[in-house]
């Protein structure tokens, strides 16, 4: 696990998306040097990040779109229902409860927690907020078997609940405070800035206004 | 501007935050090969990004933190203000508007537009929600020098509304409507997906499962 680092798995995910989008447009076969050329990564990168995990492709004819997609939902862990709590139904609760793309990666939202007493009871979605604390934490993760918190609470609690998260045996968690979180090495965690999406478009609009 | 790949951009995004995390601890030098490690990215990748935009580093005794971090700032825009327009109102939108990470890249929101006529006139955050037409973007974009948009709408009426903010003029899309936008070279477009998040987690449950 310690040698794939979060680079390689973000490379997997771009990999996968350009799949998807020349599925959708029939292609059937493809070179990893399109595949490079679409993503915006190196070839060598390609075929290195590729053959780390297998011979897919054909030598001379390519991948098949299709079967490499495949493959890599498989690495990625997306051919797996995977059942998760999400902790926080504030405004990003809401939009992340309602989001579609989940379903596309098997997330299963299993309940909704939190702390407000005058939010429980209400529905977000077609789930009824319950009342947050470490024994309904415990009761996720170990009667219902989810391995997955989504926090989506305010900064300011945000450490709190990471910890009573990883008390009651959650392996993996996605982060959406604007805080920095420090886990034992064996819990999987990923924080989501929302603002770094930004940095793409100011980034080319100064250089375009440079220019 | 057709150099820099969306994958530079991100890696620059990286060394940013991990610049930001030593500066918070205090730390005043770095070296190449220390960024390399806390980004999980290659040294040799390193020098060459930062090498691309001048000569940062002192031989032999890596970059002051801070200085990098400032010209990793100016590089991706971050030192100026940026006018932006929130259209759609919902949860994400609320989400978005209240989010604290803007601030810091100093992104402004200078209106919220939304089609619902139940909406209008209501409040999010500090804003009044205006109704969304293509008189009232053109307006925020001529007027009041707005340069990006963010797309917060159903994935039903994300291409339309593309189509409107591309005609009223602006230069910059951040979109985070689960749909594809096929936009004319000229225009900066970022497409968040919010459930990438999951894969990186989703990964590394699946190696520990396999282990």
């Amino acid at each position: 696990m310690n040698k794939i680092s979060n680079a390689t798995i973000r490379r997997l995910s771009i990999y996968l998306r350009q799949l998807e989008e020349i599925i959708d447009e029939k292609i059937e076969t493809v070179s990893s040097a399109e595949i490079a050329k679409m993503s915006a990564i190196k070839d060598t990168q390609v075929r290195k990040d590729l053959s780390f995990f297998g011979s897919f492709g054909v030598r001379g004819r390519g991948y098949s779109a299709k079967e490499l997609a495949e493959k890599l939902k498989i690495i990625l862990g997306l051919n797996k229902e995977w059942k998760a709590v999400l902790i926080g139904a504030g405004s990003l609760g809401k939009a992340l409860s309602g989001y579609k793309g989940f379903a596309k990666h098997n997330i299963n939202f299993i309940a909704v927690l939190d702390s407000d007493p005058a939010k429980i009871g209400a529905h977000i979605g077609d789930k009824v907020i319950e009342r947050y604390s470490a024994a309904a934490l415990k009761e996720c993760c170990e009667k219902s078997g989810a391995q997955i918190a989504v926090i989506a609470v305010p900064a300011s609690e945000a450490k709190k609940v990471c910890e009573e998260v990883i008390q009651a045996g959650f392996k993996g968690i996605v982060n959406f405070a604007p805080v920095r979180l420090h886990l034992p090495e064996e819990i999987a965690l990923y924080s989501v800035d929302l603002a770094i999406s930004f940095e793409h478009i100011t980034f080319k609009l100064n250089r375009n206004s440079d220019e």
